[in-house]
């Protein structure tokens, strides 16, 4: 914003501008809007981030995010305990319970091993991953890290580790995206497609 | 989000999703980077909210927003005071401001007249501008308001009770953008152009 504009709100919009996806100018129009809000709307909005960061942590079992000891899923006896779905992100996580066909429970990450971005095993949550494996009776780990350079290597670096326990890992399945169009699919996705065949 | 995700962090996502432009997948996106904050970094994002809203206040005179009793361009000695430019918004300042042409002052509205919105002339700031023109020397109003419905009917509104009292208003002129291409304008623009056509 240009000097003409009150430094509180320029403030504001500095901080706006930090979250990602969000410009500045973006986060001046952000700014903008909370000065249109009553006293009371602005004091909830910035409650709401002071309660949230102070109340919500990691589940003690699956280190999804959560504001109890064990998060709602870690929770739930009608879950199957001894299957896990290890995702990078809690995000990940809303996604597989849309489809409402996942019965067993989850482990995040919080991250992906990248070595370009200074990020190693350690400094994600494979060894609370490790620790679960060994102690409770689990049947099958499931890899659900994106296909990406880094989810691809992650998957790969915990199997390793996981099988030697005789533990089933497996991996999710890669081809055509359904409602997709075969002419507009890349050649690495087709490729796989083509590889991961079934018959009919 | 679902109702697997810790109620605080539902909550946060939802006063995200008030903001303009903000839908829930990038509230919810927004509430996560939150989490990922320091706590410094979350106090911080909160203070500042309420910092902008308790300090940020209208000019006495101009109605920008500012946290003086004065906002900084009625309080520079070199701006011309006998020009208003009426405009909107204080955003639309920060537009006129990046020209460094305008040497004048401002006259900001907050809002347009819109019947259909439930805005009359009483709910914006047009009397405060009135009172500037019978206490001050002003010479010219210049109507700076956005080219749609709203903005050329609370134009026509303001110059209706400013021509009596003998000052000159003005509109800013339309035509094609610089820079812009012919073919693609629209024909309303296009019919300004031809109309408001000048000798070289």
């Amino acid at each position: 914003m240009a000097e003409t504009n009150a430094l509180p709100l320029i403030e504001l919009a500095e901080q706006f501008a930090k979250l990602p996806g969000i410009g500045m100018k973006t986060a001046q129009r952000l700014a903008y809007f909370v000065m249109s809000m009553s006293k009371e709307e602005a004091k909830e909005f910035s409650e709401a981030i002071i309660r949230a960061h102070s109340t919500v942590h990691m589940c003690r079992i699956c280190q999804n995010l959560t504001d109890k000891e064990v998060c709602p899923i870690c929770d739930d006896t009608e879950r199957d305990k001894s299957t896990i779905c290890v995702v990078e992100s809690p995000k990940d996580i809303t996604a597989f319970e849309r489809t409402r066909e996942y019965k067993g429970v989850y482990h995040v990450l919080h991250g992906l091993i990248s070595p370009i971005n200074n990020v190693s095993p350690d400094d994600i949550k494979i060894k609370e991953l490790l620790e679960r494996v060994k102690n409770d009776e689990i049947l099958e780990v499931i890899m659900a890290t994106n296909p990406t350079v880094e989810g691809e290597a992650t998957a790969m670096y915990i199997s390793k580790l996981l099988k030697p326990l005789g533990i089933k890992v497996t991996r999710l399945a890669f081809g055509l995206p359904i409602g997709g169009i075969l002419e507009y699919a890349d050649e690495v996705t087709l490729f796989k497609a083509l590889e991961n065949r079934s018959e009919i």
